[in-house]
């Protein structure tokens, strides 16, 4: 298993239909909390002032990582960006 | 409390002394320890490829946390980076 | 409590309605007044030459910030970045 | 008289003559204490985990602001950025 | 009086109404005559190869500045970023 | 297994030891011979006009992807980014 | 022969007819496999959480290479950045 | 007369009008064309994989030059770069 | 003759020779003053909080203006940026 | 025969032996002439303000200009960067 920051921008236009947005919005907290189940999704939390989250993902690899992130019903609206990480030895998980 | 997203670089060049360099590991790695018993360090990953961690820490303000990072013996030669969290909804750990 | 730099920039569509504007516009000035009643905003100043300002907020942590930023009416065309701060010892409020 | 949004970061390199450092910290600090005394420097907070500041200075122009700044016995050292700042109607402190 | 470098870009979407775009052209090039007059504007230049140009720009102070800018008819469409100047010793002018 | 594209550039300050330089690109060869052959590198590119390179590593995760990188002689002397790659449905390799 | 390092990010607007944008697909697939076939694309990773990918082209020179990338039906949408690639002694594929 | 290295990216949005861009595109080649009789345009190339060009233009200075870019028909639709270049003592055109 | 926006850094290190910096200091205002009566420099200004200026100069060309600047005594140690200005039909120096 | 835009900074460190420069220098120049009647180099103009210069460079790939290039005398203290260029069908000297 390998872990991953996730940083996830929402760009939604404000003059988009706003039945849709809440649609996505309800079937996104839905997806979230299966892929929280699934051991996808380890920790998230808000940029403030920013409709934006980082995320700490954990997936087996990059690929796995890429069907999870492609799942989330806003994913055609989102500008994600992707991290690697390393174990660290002082990591206090780890110890 | 509050948690930061902190990115650490060492920037230590190459033709300084080799037994400072390994005092200040060792003394690095036990202040480490003291952070993460204090509760200031939650996790720790290092960036592959790099003399360089991101890490997740958790203080109740700005002042308190610059006091923990400028603690580490390694302080005067760390290139930091702090950027403040905000509680998601989703959030596992608070679910 | 801590204080933050916050910086906004308004992405306004030049073709929008000028209506809606208008009613952003006066419901955003009292909303400003509402949050520094309250505390949260402490100074505010206009970036020269651009629809934006920069500002000094106030808040126990970045999660109660962030529902102070998200409650301006303009929230959605905004573009804000926040910067944690922390106390100097030579700050003129602090002696 | 004008506002300004002045960063300063102090570029030392770790090599350099530890007692120059600890003199130019002591004169540092009572240059600050009478830019203050003076008006120029009106809030000042630490960039957590740098050593470097944020601060709002006020001067009549950016020359005399120049003459302040240049004024810092570190200033061979800074790496300084000055933003002008304009009146906001909303500031709290105009009100 | 203080002088600022300000560099201003037209984002002018090419789907506009044409007579509004021929009918602003004209306000502008009337406005900018009085901004010069009124001693705001000391020079202008275009910048090469775009719909855009840096100026250089007198006024007591960056609030009133920005009220010079803010009365452009383009405004809403021009993306304006200032820089303060201070007196150099060796300035011509000054000499 | 994961593939990782890591560019690394050397940062050899030029008034350092020629013989350790030599030295030290003798031992590199021999190391990436050996991560060839472990299967880590599977295709390496040099960066025209630069002390640099590009490559194609392939890793159980990121954490033994940085076992590996820091185990080239040059290591503290390289700049090294890794960015994570996900398989791709026309991948040649793939099919 | 030359290989060169292609980024490809698709700029699809959401709003755009959801049929067009299938039959794209299709046909992208279609000329990928050709290109493929052709000898131009060598390998092809996705950009994780990205509608991207990164690839490793070959062709005799740029001019060469710019007429398949923009023979891929949704070349009008794509953001391509191409990268020369030269030999490295140590690349495995040359030994 | 100077030499200029200029930098044009076409930013045509898809869902124009396809004749008009056809249009544009034959004016534009005749424009070119007379730009190199004219003595403007000494070199061009295309950036591969972009909707873009690289160009040596030759003009008495930025004030003609920036005459001769406005002339083409896509101007509305350009985005301009011009970089300014001095005769070097090595160049081959010059010995 | 074409005007030109010059941004010129100076990257004295701390550690060098004072009598060498009083030297070139002394030297490099009496070169400035040559080149302004030889009508390069025009205006001239401080950038505040920087050991940097921003100057309206006028030359023939790139390469007459290259000259100008190189031949500053403090030259080896300068980051110089040149930016070519087109005339503007508002500029008030034309009418 | 491809071509290539290549960006050529020359990062020599103020206080090194003025002989090894005035050597470099020399040999330089000589090595250029070398190039140019290779064909390698096509043009050659200098950034004005700085020690550096764009050039035109001729090769068949990548690999045989990363030679021609690291063959300058220079080389070790020289930061590069090379853009790979393809044919346009208006470019005068195709025609």
């Amino acid at each position: 298993m390998m872990e991953f920051l996730v940083e996830i921008e929402v760009n939604w236009p404000n003059d988009s239909d706003e039945e849709l947005k809440q649609d996505l919005i309800r079937d996104e907290a839905i997806r979230a909390k299966e892929l929280i189940e699934e051991g996808y999704i380890i920790r998230l939390w808000r940029i403030p002032g920013r409709w934006a989250n980082v995320g700490l993902w954990r997936a087996k690899n990059a690929s796995i990582l890429h069907e999870a992130l492609s799942s989330l019903p806003f994913f055609p609206w989102l500008d994600i960006s992707v991290r690697p990480l390393a174990e660290h030895p002082s990591d206090p998980e780890k110890n």
